[in-house]
């Protein structure tokens, strides 16, 4: 049985090394009834409580509590790996639980171990682990939300008492957004530091919200953000702050802590290098994102191609009417989704591999430009990709996709935020062009005028070759020529922006964030093609 | 006030003629309190009742009676311009409201209007129009959405009772995503009448579904299509028929009608053409979603570019955070979409004034053959730039654009739906397309390769005069050599279909069905090109 073969190393391939847990976890969640009820007929309230029982259904799963333990404990060699593939199981089954895993174990969790101390762990992170509370990741504010380095926020450090104290001094600097706020029990919360009336930038601590009776702590408020285009299950609200009181250990303190006294120490000196190392340590969860979009593009993918096959519309005239998979703009619309989410599943894992490989190493993540290029760049792709794949498979089921029954509505709504969330897809793509510039300015050393006009001098013969080969039309399906012509685009859009850029700040004397907003719509171009072409 | 004066005429120029009409109707609805609620926290049950006082509300308007009862008698001069102004008002109050309004006037009322007599239009329509009862369009059966022609409901003459037997034959013969099935109490049906054991093809009969305590008519069933995407306001059901006797007089009989003997009588003699011309005369509601579809496209547009104007992130360091309208992406994201609505907004009004002048005239759309294919082009075209629209309204205004509140979600999950109903927007091209070249065969009259080949000639001599132009960088913004340029690509793709297609059907002998859906990449990409260039 050919047919039978290939398909089990096709899934073998997708599932990759951890099939054999993804395969145990998926019969457990099969097995749970919590995952048969469909929530089209429950309250904005009922569908957040089926949502929060499904979440510890899967936490309390034995593979799952062993899995989270090792985050807490040494790190094992493939975590980053292994957590993706569970995550894709979860987001498979619900994406509401799967995001709220993400809040809960990869933001929270995330900032617990990757900006604490090992104590800090035991004592946040072993709780979640145990079932024990849960937390949420509370970043984004009402008036920053790409822009997080001018967050408002503040955390005053009090000697007497040895207290930090969290406030929310004006209505932009409240906490908007915030994923698990109205259920969960305790925040990691990004405010600027203040020790001696001198602001450190931007740090992490934990604040207590409620018990869990869901009283409130004294001075924090939660407002329900109520309904949303999808992602239902997820509870959002607003963390308002007004003077409350937390220990000084509740710094998470592996880039900066405050001494009794009132002194402030930090491995990193400079300020911002300082918050771009905390943000870098949080690059795994923006991986996870890409996961998740994969999870709802195969989702959606395998209804509409099911479909596809199995509807007949039109046909030779007196014949039976044909399957519509059949007519050529269905599988045109399909096909292409469904080869990007095999790329994408493999672009994933290797970026997943790289990073596991960083930190089974001991590399903080902020060293590794390239890779933190190469997530970011994912993200975006991946999440757009996700959209304009589900929207075809939408349109491409006819009535039947506008159906709640039939999945793909639902898929849709809920990772339309996915765009958006872990970091703006335009924002995402300026963090791969900025490093593109870097890597470029490098190559050219020294003069760079005169790198410029080399490049722009090998360009021109470039183009001329790439030219007359695309005359022979063979050359079309040849991956080779593909990969030639995809690198050329790259480098084309990379060579004429450096360009661009250098007459705007260094001759014209432009000041930056003007000159490169002018050439924003280049620079989104070039980011796209370099994701385009895929690993360097 | 310069700024003032321009704003009311660019605001004239976009109401048109019927300025006054539209701003009475926006100014009685938003005085009502109806269209005050929100519907996030109802119920589907609740928000279906809400949407129907929301429709009688609208249809007891002095205002909209005295139009709707302009639909029954002599038709006015402008009956269509003026219908197309309401749409745009009660969609952009509440597209659920808008799209059930469109089911009961346009749809079921267009059926009983353009394919009935004047008797049957004062039996079953005028009663429409005085509130004494809604009716449903029943055509979409669960084996045929987009391929109508091969419904399976039938209806069988019954000379002894002069009776029509509607019955639902197999599973396929379902009537599905029927508007209004859980509430109306009457159908216009398709189905295929069968006189003396001779089928005439299909044809629409008034069936009565429920009376007004909402009991249902012997033999008709409807079942809840319950969740969908978005217009939740609308009640979707499955319509079934065991054997429903209806009068012979229910039998709309514009293009056919049968005696009480049982003797069939036709103006249009061959079945094609005769059910192409029923299709023709429901042409106008087509229009309408255009309509539908700009509502939301302007809505959303007004709620993302005035938010842009507001929304402060990132910017020259040490300096106030800009405009978000001020990064280029942000305006070359949301510019074109503005453009694009301006430019649909004049297309569909001047398409509306051809159809409104063929029916004053007394000409039956079924011979506005360009008509009808610029009615299809425009419907295809407007719902998927809306969508592409509401996208980048959604992406562009952040977390913001995810919130219910904020409308864009909602209008975005309405319209989706969009680009299936009333003709499914790829078949909607191949329409446009089928246009061109039947066009296309006229002008070459005789000699179709001799045509061909000169064609192709001076398509190369084309080719290498806009070739030269493209490299004077100012030509770019150059309106005339645009046109020029787009014209050039649909004139380009027209004829190589036209070379293709008369390779496979007549040199190759390929049957018409695979030898045009071999080519559909390419039907639907002039498709396209066609309605970019707009109006002939």
């Amino acid at each position: 049985m050919p047919g039978k073969c290939a398909r089990s190393t096709l899934s073998q391939y997708l599932d990759g090394e951890f099939q054999d847990l993804k395969d145990r976890l998926r019969q457990e969640i099969s097995q749970c009834e919590l995952f048969h009820l469909t929530s089209y007929d429950l309250t904005l309230d009922e569908t957040r409580d089926l949502t929060a029982e499904r979440l510890h259904f899967v936490l309390q799963l034995p593979e799952m509590r062993r899995h989270l333990k090792e985050q807490v404990k040494e790190r094992q060699n493939r975590f980053i790996c292994k957590s993706l593939g569970i995550a894709e199981v979860i987001c498979t089954a619900d994406l509401a639980t799967g995001v709220k895993m993400g809040v809960v174990c990869g933001l929270f969790g995330g900032a617990v171990t990757n900006l604490g101390s090992p104590e800090q762990k035991e004592k946040w992170y072993l709780p979640v682990t145990e079932l024990q509370f849960t937390g949420m990741f509370a970043m984004t504010e009402r008036g920053h939300g790409s822009n997080v380095r001018g967050i408002l926020t503040e955390a005053h450090y009090e000697p007497s008492s040895q207290e930090f104290i969290i406030n929310t001094p004006c209505e932009d600097a409240k906490k908007m957004y915030i994923g698990n706020a109205m259920k969960g029990n305790c925040a990691a919360v990004f405010a600027q530091l203040i020790v001696n009336g001198e602001s450190q930038g931007p740090h992490c601590f934990i604040v207590p919200i409620r018990d869990h009776q869901g009283v409130m702590y004294p001075g924090v408020t939660a407002v329900d953000m109520k309904h949303k285009e999808g992602l239902h299950g997820v509870d959002n609200g607003i963390l308002v702050f007004n003077n409350v009181h937390i220990p000084r250990e509740n710094l998470l303190n592996k880039f900066g802590s405050v001494s009794p006294d009132g002194v402030y120490h930090s491995p990193i000196q400079n300020k911002s290098k300082r918050f771009n190392a905390m943000l870098a340590a949080l690059t795994p969860t923006r991986l996870a994102l890409t996961v998740q979009a994969l999870a709802a593009m195969k989702l959606g993918l395998i209804i509409a191609v099911r479909y596809s096959h199995s509807r007949r519309q039109f046909g030779p005239r007196d014949q039976e009417e044909v399957k519509i998979i059949e007519h050529q703009t269905q599988y045109l619309r399909l096909m292409p989704h469904l080869a990007a989410a095999l790329a994408l599943t493999f672009t994933t894992r290797f970026a997943a591999e790289m990073m596991d490989e960083a930190l089974h190493h001991g590399r903080d993540l902020m060293n590794s430009r390239s890779l933190q290029a190469l997530v970011a760049g994912l993200k975006a792709y991946s999440t757009w990709e996700n959209l304009a794949c589900l929207q075809d498979c939408r349109e491409c089921t006819g009535g039947m996709g506008f159906m709640m029954e039939n999945r793909i509505p639902a898929l849709k709504c809920d990772s339309d935020v996915f765009v958006t969330f872990e970091g703006d897809n335009v924002v995402m793509l300026q963090v791969v062009v900025r490093e593109l510039m870097t890597q470029y300015t490098k190559q050219l050393e020294s003069n760079a005028m005169f790198g410029l006009l080399r490049n722009w001098t090998s360009t021109a013969s470039d183009s001329l070759r790439t030219s007359v080969l695309g005359f022979s039309m063979d050359k079309v399906g040849d991956l080779a020529f593909l990969l030639k012509a995809v690198s050329y685009r790259e480098r084309v859009l990379q060579r004429s922006l450096a360009a661009r850029l250098y007459t705007k700040v260094e001759k014209n004397k432009d000041e930056f964030f003007r000159a490169w907003n002018s050439c924003l719509h280049h620079v989104t171009s070039l980011a796209l093609a370099h994701i385009h072409r895929g690993r360097r």
